[in-house]
């Protein structure tokens, strides 16, 4: 599908967009292959450019002031789709009254929150009136619609690359996005299986929103999305986006992509400048990526490349990071945001081989 | 409570009482604070005493051809027990024929499968006719019941204990009962939480279960059960029941539990003579105890002592394989079935005086 023929849709970050708590947001600017992002309402940051905000490069993509502007200005508008990610879960009162002048103006509107839009009678109401749709991603799938874990996995002949992180908001997502993208280019038919609720905004086919699922389902429908994706697209190489960390009190996660999930590849992403867990010193330091290597490696796995989150640093002081943890290592570093993440091609591929032998 | 004063209840294991599916059935033949079981309904094994089968002791628990045998011959009973874990967590057909007649005579239903017995018109409409509850004990939480983690964890001056496994179905709710029940005994005040279905059944007041919680939860309902059970009883010591194992493919756990649960302190219980997950070849083999106390280890957490579930075992083999792992780990191997866990007081006594210094 071309851009021109996908839904359009704003983002709601309202005085959120320059926070981790956006990360939702985050990726739909990046891209998607679901909607076409026609813009964001952020009354704090109105006037600017959204891409420019993120990472310095205009994706003509306005931030408007209210619901009310982005209407009047951004053309025809399908979706409205709430772009962060709370701690709890909850949507902002702020962001109520946004959805509400959306829905009376014909918007559907997607939620990926805790908090279920379809939870709240005045907001079916609305949207049954004025005949749009809530949609909440984060709503548990039904009992018929979750897998249990089988052992089909070990029938998956491509290999499985998890990108997992030592902590939550580091890149984890981004960096498998750019590895498919590298791939692609390269004639490697690499598919990405989602995890969270913005790999399926951005458009993935195959996956699940991992936090939302029954703990006793969760290796199942890892194994389900991955067997689906190998069966159906026959792809050389299979990425699993992570969730959170290994380590992570706020939600230990990981294990469950290296043995039910098979994934014996990993990629970790690392923000050498980020001391505490989600940057709250009472939640503890994250500990050091060669104790992460060694824990992934007690599970049978092998990290295969760093990837850094260079947030906070310097471009010297990003290469310098670089050249010292290759050196402690003997992996590559990859620093996605300056250089791509090209260099790790070369080793997938001394994987792929192996595999085919 | 006087166990004359409790619930008094059957257990349904029709044709199961000798598979590890029954698992729920044999926990609540080894103690509950919560019900008087009077019985159990089996066909296969109608006329043996429970508690015989499960490990040579007469319990005074008769096993009955059928629900009218047992609702006759039982004396009042207020409480029909579902006693199996079934793979799929369905309601096998029999049993809902069981369910039906115990309904029909005012007895309430306690379920603890995935398959809930309140999603199931016909016998929510019997229930209500005779004026019966069916408690589905595996229904997820309501969203304002559950927790997010909140790192009130590293405020609990006890140390905390997890006893985990290297697979499922192995002993490790009994094991942690057992420990409980020893550190009674010798005046050290131990209090245990449950994370299954079973944990509540045995009447336990702080836990949850596990696998029928949100995943984004479980770090934190583990971290409300064990802060509040620590502030309202100040116990010396806290006993966290594990779930699965951590390489267990079809739903690896244990981290939630060293990193949440900050337990510092493991119990590894280990099958000697079990090769393969569940039983099954097509999952793969079960990791060494080495490798898994290693394992452990690289999550910042030690095994304080091996526990053995000596299923297949003759009483040699019992002990060559304690005298084997005492002399490869050089920590305590208990045989809880053959000799008890007292041999861990000493450990554990020297874990509360390292805290109280």
């Amino acid at each position: 599908m071309s851009e021109r023929n996908l839904p359009s849709a704003l983002v709601i970050t309202e005085g959120m967009l320059h926070t981790d708590d956006a990360k939702t947001a985050h990726g739909l600017i990046r891209g998607t292959e679901r909607f076409r992002i026609a813009g964001m309402i952020d009354s704090m940051h109105a006037g600017k450019d959204a891409g420019e905000m993120l990472d310095g490069r205009n994706r003509n993509m306005p931030i408007y002031a209210s619901a009310e502007e982005a209407l009047q200005k951004a053309g025809k508008i399908d979706y409205c789709i709430v772009g962060v990610a709370t701690v709890g879960g909850i949507l902002p009162p702020l962001f109520l009254q946004i959805i509400s002048t959306c829905i009376k103006n014909g918007v559907s509107i997607v939620n990926g929150l805790h908090d279920y839009l379809n939870d709240k009678p005045e907001l079916v109401a609305l949207a049954k009136e004025h005949g749009v749709s809530l949609t909440d991603i984060r709503r548990p799938k039904k009992r018929e619609d979750l897998h249990f874990w089988t052992a089909e996995i070990f029938s998956v002949k491509a290999p499985i690359l998890a990108v997992l992180g030592t902590d939550c908001s580091m890149g984890k997502r981004t960096t498998c996005r750019m590895i498919r993208q590298a791939c692609a280019k390269e004639g490697i038919h690499a598919e990405m299986i989602y995890t969270g609720q913005t790999g399926w905004l951005q458009g993935g086919k195959y996956g699940f929103v991992f936090d939302s699922t029954l703990n006793d389902f969760i290796s199942g429908e890892i194994e389900h999305a991955i067997v689906s994706c190998w069966k159906e697209t026959q792809a050389e190489l299979i990425l699993l986006e992570g969730q959170s960390a290994l380590r992570n009190p706020s939600g230990p996660c990981g294990s469950e992509f290296l043995v039910s999930g098979n994934a014996k590849l990993v990629v970790l992403v690392h923000a050498p400048k980020r001391i505490h867990f989600e940057h709250l010193p009472e939640w503890g330091e994250i500990p050091s990526v060669r104790s992460e290597v060694a824990l992934i490696k007690a599970y049978g796995s092998e990290v295969i490349a760093l990837a850094l989150n260079t947030s906070n640093c310097t471009r010297e002081e990003a290469f310098a990071f670089q050249r010292a943890y290759e050196k402690e290592l003997g992996i590559p570093v990859l620093l996605p945001l300056e250089e791509g993440v090209e260099p790790i091609i070369p080793v997938l591929r001394s994987h792929l081989k192996t595999r085919t032998v």
